[in-house]
């Protein structure tokens, strides 16, 4: 179930899910026991289903896009990654945060974990 | 050491190094008992000074050029993340290896584990 052209698929699910603001769909495409740590080093992390549900509920609403940036890049492993821009408005302007999530994936092709490295630097005002 | 700028500058020098074919540059980023896995999950691990420094050795000699894709993220801790593109020659032809790199750092500011996300599916030949 974690052949590269399944990783490759759930990531760009996840782009898609965004950009149609699915948040039930984005949540499924997680592991009911899975983790997200966004951002890398924030000192939160969302763990297990309900949560995961709470954070794309949230999370789509507060998003206009995300934008692939580059193509989406698989692993030998059970393991995936991308770079992307998220478009969204804070404080009523309009921003874009340079974001690299990985995903690593469980047998059954769910994601188990999702790190989302992206700094204070990588905010920039959308050009 | 591990600031936002520090980080970004490391993986800055990485590319630099790579494409002024400076292999003791390159090791140099590294702590002494850094570990490095390229590909992830591809079941090869290097480890400890001898052994980076020998990898670096060889991967300069078969690597044309590294180019960054998007720019560098970084992470509210203590790792951050590149998207790259490797052009290079395998068997008299020329390819490109589409990667993710993320690299964490310890206290000191140098590199303490490396993880390249590419899989056979992101070599493809050079356009």
């Amino acid at each position: 179930m974690t052949t590269e052209d399944h990783m490759r698929g759930v990531l760009q699910a996840y782009i898609g899910g965004f950009n149609a603001k699915n948040s039930e769909g984005l949540a499924a495409l997680f592991a009911d026991n899975a983790q997200i740590e966004d951002p890398v080093g924030g000192g939160k992390i969302v763990k297990g289903r309900v949560a995961i549900d709470d954070f794309y509920r949230g999370a789509v609403q507060v998003v206009d896009e995300l934008e692939l940036v580059a193509p989406i890049r698989a692993s030998h492993g059970n393991a995936a990654a991308m770079p992307f821009d998220i478009h969204m408005k804070r404080e009523g302007r309009s921003i874009v945060i340079r974001v690299i999530d990985v995903m690593t994936f469980d047998d059954g092709g769910k994601i188990v974990d999702m790190k989302a490295y992206h700094g204070p630097g990588d905010v920039i005002p959308e050009s």
